[in-house]
């Protein structure tokens, strides 16, 4: 292939950053959601074509069509086993799609479904996975409106590699952005934390932590409209997904120029998942989430903002894990039951590779 | 695997069409644009998840969103190899995408990008992809607004996967869908056909035909607005990639229940191609393009369809290939030079596996 590559750009001059300096290639950490991932946006993806979308980060972009206000966002889906305690890589593809587009305000509408499938797959495993999009997909309200499919030599995928789009309307006077969070804001989490990636880790690795560990995955989209009804004043949402509420968390300091202090002991995390990241040495700030947000709120909202989420089937177990302020920007601290802080960091890839 | 697949539906009284029924896992050909792909469609996603948009079984789908008439697409790519005379696998994510939305009348203005990438590819392989991708979106006159990256296992993938989706915006006025073909229509080719798939065929076979051929990988987002800009009243428009003219023609033909005749020695076959389907064994008629259309226009605009045509460089290789008739609905016909006449049926998968 070298003679085909001569028309590649010059990249010898491009600046890899460490720990890749003296090691070019693609690793796993690449595709975690942590510092790597951030690494190959900022170095590589927003060099080539970035643009005012892409570099607001947000789960979606957010622009205007035809006077019409959109949500647009991408995932793909290779997530190991398709089939684990709680749903499958189909609920995945439609419901992180959905939340993406959710965090923005948006009612989310309508969906791409790609699939790239191995030769050899067997049909009925190809529709499972289609009927568990389609279940999915009504759960959410949402249609999917066009797909694709590919197929690739047995040896060179997974079985079903699943890339779904999604497009969403953003209701007027909703403006809902990382950048927007302030000093005094509330931090809320709209339940327990850690329960996919530890559902995905126990079933690749066959353990068991006393209680079985299910996936959280559901949409949002439900949730979120219960909040806007409250108030248009949100300032931030995000879906904690892959590097867990530790990835939400940093992303948004550093995009908002703001500090994040976190009650450690305030943060919900499920016994069997305490248990099992004890086991693991694992940490559950770190640990994805596919069916939980993170809301960033305005004080004077709190209150009730709280009482509509508990209200709500998929936030009653909201609870206040940490507000937002002026003192070190961009850097997300923890309060530890003894009183004491630590700094949360960015993770630098997954804990847990190919979760979703 | 078998214990988490018992929540998969049971697929036992699913009719699964021959030659699958006593096999059914999935083949090559089920991603190869033809009569395979279009029973995974009909008997497996349909029943899943269909609904109106899906059932068009456009390039892309229409929609109406916030009072927008929109267009909206997605295709996987999983080309080998990456990098090709002519173009790479960036290139065809972004002008393939383009074009499905081009064809409903729809001026491209969003792309979502998402990469699956193989541990171990070098960064610069994907840099150099993202570049590409950066040149195509700015060529084609897109904004790249939102992506994702997912790392899978050495062995599990192919280097570079990139799926991209994309929202244009269809002007008033404009109905453009494979079941507005009319007997009366005159059809149109935008050039020289053959020449994407038989430049993947040469490098990645190593076969020389003469002359080299390159893809004619490109954007026709803009030659579709000088078309419409003589008539609003384009009928129908296709880019016949995966399973060529022949693939799009009985498409069309069987969505609006017409005939096709197509005048076999009026169809542009450079040299080159014919030489290489000739060595080959295969029919142009089948060979995948990546930057050309089928145009179904309603005869009094014909000509002056065609002149506009032919004054835009995407489209400066225009000629007349047939017509739509009244006899034969369903089925496409092509006139030999000898006077005869032979059917040109759906293929039944892909002559050259991988070629987008």
């Amino acid at each position: 292939m070298a003679d085909t590559l001569q028309t590649a750009p010059d990249f010898s001059g491009w600046s890899c950053p460490l720990p890749l300096r003296d090691h070019p290639v693609v690793v796993m950490g690449h595709g975690g959601g942590g510092a790597l991932s951030a690494e190959l946006v900022r170095h590589l993806f927003l060099p080539a074509y970035g643009g005012e979308q892409l570099e607001g980060l947000g789960d979606s972009a957010q622009l205007t069509l035809g006077g019409a206000r959109l949500a647009f966002s991408t995932d793909s889906y290779v997530v190991r086993p398709l089939f684990f305690p709680g749903g499958s890589i189909g609920d995945l593809a439609v419901n992180g799609t959905v939340n993406d587009l959710a965090m923005s305000g948006a009612v989310p509408a309508y969906l791409s479904c790609a699939f790239v499938l191995e030769e050899g797959t067997e049909l009925a495993t190809v529709g499972a996975v289609a009927q568990a999009v389609g279940a999915a997909a009504r759960a959410a309200g949402v249609t999917v409106a066009t797909g694709d499919t590919k197929v690739v030599d047995a040896g060179h995928g997974d079985g079903v590699y699943l890339t779904t789009a999604g497009i969403g309307l953003i209701p007027d006077g909703v403006d809902i952005r990382p950048q927007r969070a302030r000093p005094g804001d509330v931090i809320m989490v709209s339940g327990p934390i850690g329960q996919h990636g530890i559902a995905i880790m126990s079933v690749r690795e066959g353990l068991e932590f006393g209680a079985e560990v299910t996936s959280d995955t559901a949409a949002l989209g439900s949730l979120v409209q219960a909040m806007l009804a409250v108030t248009p004043e949100l300032h931030v949402l995000r879906d904690p997904t892959r590097g867990g509420l530790a990835a939400s968390l940093n992303e948004i300091a550093a995009a908002s120029g703001t500090g994040v202090v976190l009650e450690d002991r305030a943060v919900p995390v499920p016994e069997a998942v305490a248990n099992a990241c004890a086991f693991l040495g694992l940490d559950p700030l770190y640990v994805a989430n596919e069916g939980r947000l993170v809301a960033f709120v305005p004080r004077e909202h709190a209150e009730a903002v709280l009482a509509a989420m508990r209200a709500h089937p998929d936030g009653r177990g909201t609870v206040i894990v940490g507000e937002c302020v002026a003192d070190h920007p961009g850097v997300v601290v923890a309060r530890t039951g003894l009183g004491g802080t630590r700094i949360v960091d960015l993770p630098l890839g997954e804990q847990l590779p190919r979760i979703c």
